[in-house]
C-alpha cells in the first residue's frame, strides 16, 4: 500500500469475497456499476449558476421543500438582480454569503424590482405523502428522523407533519435578519464547514451545490469572528447568477444526479455506514445524515437528452 | 437588523431577561466574561508549528491519547524530517495532507533517521481515571459516550475502558496504509470538512490546529478523487516543522486554550445547544461533538507567563 495513497480507498477495484457474506463494493465501485436509470437530469427551472471570474457553481433548488423562497429566488435572477453584485462573507468551517454589500443603505441598495421584499418564513413545509422520502436507518440528534428526499438532505417530525432540508456541506440557504420573514433569497449563502445542523428549522435552505462547491470553499476568509470582508476591494465580483433553462443549451452544465429512491442509492447508503475495505478496521455501523453522498457526474456522451 | 450581519449573532450585545430564566450569554459573551485561570497556555513541548510561506499553523498534541506517535512525531520534526517536504492533498469537504511526496520511491525517499519506521496501532488507548473529561449531555451515533478530554474531542466506550480523539474540524491525524502499524507520523493530515467520523478508531489522530487552519483549509483542491496535486509545483512547501520548546521564546505564537473542565466551558456548551438570541427561533436542545466549540485566543497582554 503506498503511504501516499494511504486512508482512503476511494479508487480501489478491491472487492472481499467470503462464504458468508456478499462481495463488499466502494460507493465509488457501487456507482461505477449503476445503470443508466439510475440517474437523472435536474429540471433546468430548478437549476441555478453562479458565474464568478474563476467558475461556475451550479446548484439544484428543491422547490417542494420551500415553494415560495424557490420562486421568488427565480424572480430576483431574472430580474438581474445579483448581476455585477458580490460575494461579501466567507467565514472558515460555516458559510460562504453573497449579495449586495450596499443593502444595508437605503440609497445605495438594488431595488428588487419583481421580487418580493419579504417572504412568509419556510423553514419547514407541511409534509405530504406524495413527497419522496429515504429514511436513513440511523438516529439523529437534531430531527426525529432524518433521510433524502429526492436528492437533499432533510428532516422529519412526523408527529408535526414537518419536513425541512438541512444545514450539510453544500447547502444553500437564504440568508434573514431576526424577523421570520425578513430573508427574501437577495442574500444567499452556502455551507462551507461542518454542519451547523442547530441552525435547521430556523431559516430557510432552498437547495444545494451540485458541483464548483471548491470554488467557494478555497475563497479567502474574511475577518472574525464572522468572516465579512472588510475592504471592498477583497469581495469577490458576481458575474451573474442565471435560471439554467434562461441559458441557451450550448452553455449548460451537462450534470446527472443519483436517484434516492433505487436499490444502488441504498447500497451508497450501506456501504458507507459499514465500510469493509481492505483499509477500514472497525466498521462505523452508524451513519450521520450529513455523510450521506448525494452523487453527481457528468452526463456521460451516450445518455438520453432530457 | 442588518441584512449583512444576518444569521450568525456572534458579536451582539444582547441578553435576553425574564422573570422565570437567567440572561441568556452567547457564546461570544460568555468568553468575553470569562476569568483568566479559565484559559491554560499550551506546554510548548506539546505545540506543534508547520511553517508556510503563506504563515504558521499551530498545533496541540494530546500525547496522553496517542503516546507513541506523539513521541515519534517529536522525533521526526527534531530530525529535520519535515523540512523542505510538501503538502501533497487537498481534497474538498475532506482533509489536506503533507509529507514525502517520494515516500514511495525508496531511492528518493527521505529516510527517517531517529524515528521509528512503524508504531504500534493507537486507534484507542486505555481509559483510567485521571483522565479528564466532560461529558456531553447528548447521544452520538459514532460512540457509546462523547466529550471533551481537557480541549480535544473525544469518544468513549466505558464497557470495553476505551478513549479515543475524534474525527472534528481541525483534527490532526497521522496518515496509514492497509496495515494498522503502517503509520509513524511522517505522513500528517487535517481535518478540512464535515467531520469523517467513520474513520475514529480507524486511524491515530494526536492533536488538533490551534491557529492558522484557514491557511490550510484554502489550499487549492487537488485532483478527484483523492485530492493528491498531480503535478509537482502544484504542492505546497513546508519550510519547516518544530515543537514549540526548540523555538526561542520570541519566536513562539502566544496563544491560550479554554479550560475544558470549567464552568466557564459548561456554559458554553449550554449556550450552543439551547441558542436564545433573537435570532434563534427554535434552540436544538441538542449538540453533536463536532459542534462543541474548543476557544483558542491570543495571550493577553497582562497575563502571567507560563
Amino acid at each position: 500500500m503506498s503511504r501516499l495513497a494511504l486512508f482512503l480507498l476511494a479508487v480501489s477495484a478491491f472487492a472481499a469475497e467470503a462464504a458468508d457474506a456478499p462481495a463488499y463494493r466502494t460507493v465509488n465501485e457501487i456507482i461505477a456499476a449503476s445503470a443508466a436509470e439510475d440517474w437523472r437530469t435536474p429540471d433546468p427551472e430548478n437549476t441555478l449558476y453562479l458565474e464568478l471570474d474563476r467558475g461556475r457553481v451550479v446548484f439544484e433548488l428543491a422547490p417542494w421543500l420551500a415553494p415560495k423562497h424557490a420562486t421568488n429566488l427565480r424572480t430576483l435572477i431574472r430580474d438581474g438582480y445579483f448581476d455585477g453584485l458580490a460575494i461579501v462573507r466567507s467565514q472558515d468551517n460555516y458559510v460562504v454569503q453573497w449579495g449586495d454589500p450596499d443593502a444595508d443603505d437605503a440609497a445605495k441598495a438594488r431595488p428588487f424590482k419583481n421580487a418580493k421584499a419579504t417572504l412568509d418564513a419556510e423553514f419547514t413545509v407541511p409534509w405530504h405523502d406524495g413527497m419522496a422520502f429515504t429514511r436513513l436507518p440511523d438516529d439523529d440528534g437534531y430531527a426525529p428522523v432524518v433521510g433524502v428526499s429526492d436528492g437533499f438532505w432533510v428532516g422529519r417530525n412526523p408527529k408535526s407533519n414537518e419536513v425541512w432540508l438541512t444545514h450539510c456541506y453544500g447547502s444553500l440557504g437564504v440568508a434573514r435578519g431576526n424577523e421570520s420573514d425578513s430573508g427574501n433569497g437577495a442574500q444567499l449563502y452556502v455551507v462551507t464547514g461542518h454542519a451547523p445542523r442547530h441552525l435547521d428549522r430556523n431559516i430557510a435552505l432552498i437547495g444545494r451545490v451540485l458541483s464548483g462547491i471548491e470554488l467557494l470553499s478555497t475563497l479567502p476568509r474574511g475577518a472574525p469572528p464572522m468572516g465579512f470582508y472588510e475592504k471592498p476591494e477583497q469581495r469577490v465580483p458576481v458575474r451573474a447568477m442565471r435560471v439554467a433553462s434562461d441559458v441557451p443549451e450550448a452553455g449548460r452544465s451537462a450534470l446527472q444526479v443519483l436517484r434516492t429512491d433505487t436499490a444502488t442509492f441504498a447500497q451508497i447508503i450501506e456501504a458507507k455506514r459499514n465500510r469493509r475495505d481492505p483499509w477500514t478496521k472497525l466498521p462505523a455501523g452508524h451513519i450521520e445524515l450529513c455523510n450521506v453522498p448525494l452523487p453527481v457526474r457528468a452526463t456521460p456522451a451516450t445518455a438520453p437528452k432530457p
